[in-house]
């Protein structure tokens, strides 16, 4: 047998069902915020994500060489291919420009469970200033987006990588180390980030201010700890979302986020029930357009992990329940089969969801099939019946069955 | 700058809104006709495409070896990932099973003027029986979606490869060296069969009565021309597609289509807008399972080339019209900033599509962008408005200007 490839999944119709209705909401819930889809391909050249990530990423890249010899990745995330498409192609637009996008991503990693080589993401772009209100209007629709899908448990932290790299520079930590240093705080890897700061020569005493500053966590108050114009702005932030109806939002100095492209806050949201794994929303204030050719332009986005998401709903014991089938058409006898095909387009050109018997099944086993898809009606089609202009109509759930008028037929499923 | 990789595109917010509109229209079709989604991964090994297609199909397929060597490829078309789930995951489901799915594709060659290296295919496959109910009900389906698209101008062609199989035989047309003919024939390459033909020592008198074969093409009256089983069975179908009300459809005994794997009736959907590259739809009846190493099961299924059916529907002027952003909010001055944010949260809230002004614009440049984005209403907020609890309300496209109580706002602007 055949078998998908590895980290792949198949989605199978019930699972599938439940994952467009809540893409949907996703979806709803960006466009209420004046952002609107754009898609991008499935792959770029890898070279785009290295700008992005630095050439580390290349280890965890989907690549490969295609037929022209050329480097491709399939794309590992989607803020690189948003922002190439807006210099490619957008630029010249009215600026803020809003995008989000919803599509599969792809890493090559061992499979673990709940990480996969193919997942899906769902992200969104604010292209054109750098303000706390951009920022605001970000984070806003993150946490509508957690609260439409229903998601009760999380919690949301902001950061500022401007406050700790301005520490960092003021500890005398040469500017092209600082990623390395930013990524150990980001996992919060003291002990190694120690040795890593000695060997830069910085004092014990920068070491341990800047160790506690990634320990700054709490509400508004902790803002006046806060040093420069990043307390001020964060409070800004903090005052937008709560006009906004946005509470609850922990300011934590601690999220660094491993990346360099960063320019002000950045901010997370994870759900407890996870464990682990508990990250379900990361993103910030960047520039990257320069990097790829364009002139230099501030956005801030974020991505949801849309798997990871849908598996704390799942914890949280949120339902889904899937839609099945209206009516299930029988034709009783071979000679009745043509007005069968008759009814179930009637019930179909009324958008009502209909199937009809094709495997040319006795009563008894149509029934069975009908429970098996869980039909809520069946709609026996019988000579006698006709004859009165009328078919039988089956509750599956009452077992209760009505002679019903074929021009009543679609008031009387729909209802 | 860089960018996107050849053959493929980016999509814009106004081209985006007006594909997924129409995507979800085949969704809803589908899902009428009690078909159901899956999804697949966008790459498989590329073994799984070869069984399908034979070893010709590796010169097309986007293909290569991933890191951990193994042979790759892009899907080039989704109906051997959906057999190989079904051979994996669903054998033990209730028949028939109905699924439908939409996507991405993929295909490694000269992109060329409505040719892309990444495009979109919707297919649907039916399981589970080999008879003309199972075969009419995908015709009328693909024959509904492309109604519900709105689309005009389409031709259905259906042919019977079985026929054609029967007369190569008995022409003693050796069984390996079928597939050669039938390529030829389904390209209507008279001049390249006929030698090759010969080449089998096929007599002038058959060569000729398969080419005649091949133009048999007409409506219902046709089938008495058509020798065994095959003008009953197509005529079986003509009628139960008249019962569902679809009509209009061709007999065409040249519909071969280039693959080994039919079994039975293969039909075609053409939009003469298109010239050359008319195809819209193509489908038939076929086994495939026993290839991937499941039992051998009969199906029936379709793919629609989602982006040329949009360009044959652009063809026919059909417009679509993007919905744009409902109200734009815009605060007077600095200090009722959050008092904006209040307003524009309360209208998102009650699923309002809207925006609010993150530039800190100006009234006259903040007009500006709101036409831009095509907003219908901009709501002003201001000082003294505020102390009547009420907002400015201007209609973009009368400039009438109304002072709306907040509590009203909703009410005002939703209807």
């Amino acid at each position: 047998m055949i078998q998908r490839p590895r980290g792949t999944r198949d989605f199978l119709p019930d699972e599938m069902e439940k994952r467009r209705f809540y893409e949907n909401i996703l979806r709803r819930t960006a466009k209420t915020f004046g952002f609107r889809e754009i898609a991008t391909p499935i792959f770029e050249e890898s070279e785009l994500f290295i700008l992005r990530s630095g050439p580390n990423v290349l280890g965890e890249l989907y690549a490969f060489k295609d037929k022209g010899d050329r480097d491709i990745a399939l794309r590992p995330e989607m803020t690189a291919p948003a922002i190439r498409m807006f210099v490619n192609e957008m630029s010249n637009e009215p600026r803020p420009i809003k995008m989000f996008y919803f599509g599969q991503c792809f890493r090559y990693e061992r499979p673990q469970s709940g990480r996969y080589r193919e997942f899906f993401q769902f992200g969104a772009e604010l292209i054109g200033n750098a303000n706390a209100e951009t920022d605001a209007e970000i984070i806003a629709m993150a946490v509508s987006m957690i609260r439409a899908l229903g998601l009760k448990d999380y919690k949301v932290r902001i950061g500022h990588i401007g406050v700790l790299r301005q520490k960092l520079i003021e500890a005398d930590v040469p500017k092209d180390r600082m990623a390395e240093v930013l990524q150990k705080l980001d996992k919060k890897l003291y002990e190694e980030a120690e040795p890593l700061l000695q060997s830069m020569s910085v004092s014990k005493e920068n070491i341990d201010n800047i160790f506690k500053l990634t320990e700054t966590v709490g509400g508004k108050e902790v803002l006046n700890s806060i040093p420069g114009d990043a307390g001020d702005y964060l409070r800004n932030i903090i005052e937008i979302l709560a006009a906004m109806g946005v509470n609850g939002v922990e300011i934590d100095l601690g999220v660094v986020r491993g990346l360099d492209y960063y320019t002000g806050i950045v901010f997370e949201a994870e759900a407890p029930s996870l464990g682990a794994e508990k990250q379900i929303c990361g993103g910030g204030s960047y520039t990257l357009s320069e990097l790829f050719g364009g002139e230099k332009v501030f956005s801030t986005g974020f991505a949801i992990g849309f798997d990871r998401i849908l598996l704390a709903m799942e914890k949280e014991g949120q339902v889904f329940k899937n839609e099945g089938v209206k009516a299930y058409v029988v034709p009783a006898s071979e000679d009745v089969k043509l007005e069968a095909s008759k009814v179930v387009a009637l019930l179909r050109e009324n958008e009502i969801v209909s199937d009809i018997d094709i495997m040319g099944r006795k009563m008894g086993k149509a029934m069975k099939y009908a429970s098996a898809i869980k039909a809520e009606y069946v709609v026996i089609v019988g000579t006698q019946e006709l004859e009165q202009k009328s078919v039988t109509v089956r509750n599956m759930e009452t077992g209760e069955q009505t002679l019903v008028k074929i021009n009543s037929l679609v008031g009387f499923i729909a209802n």
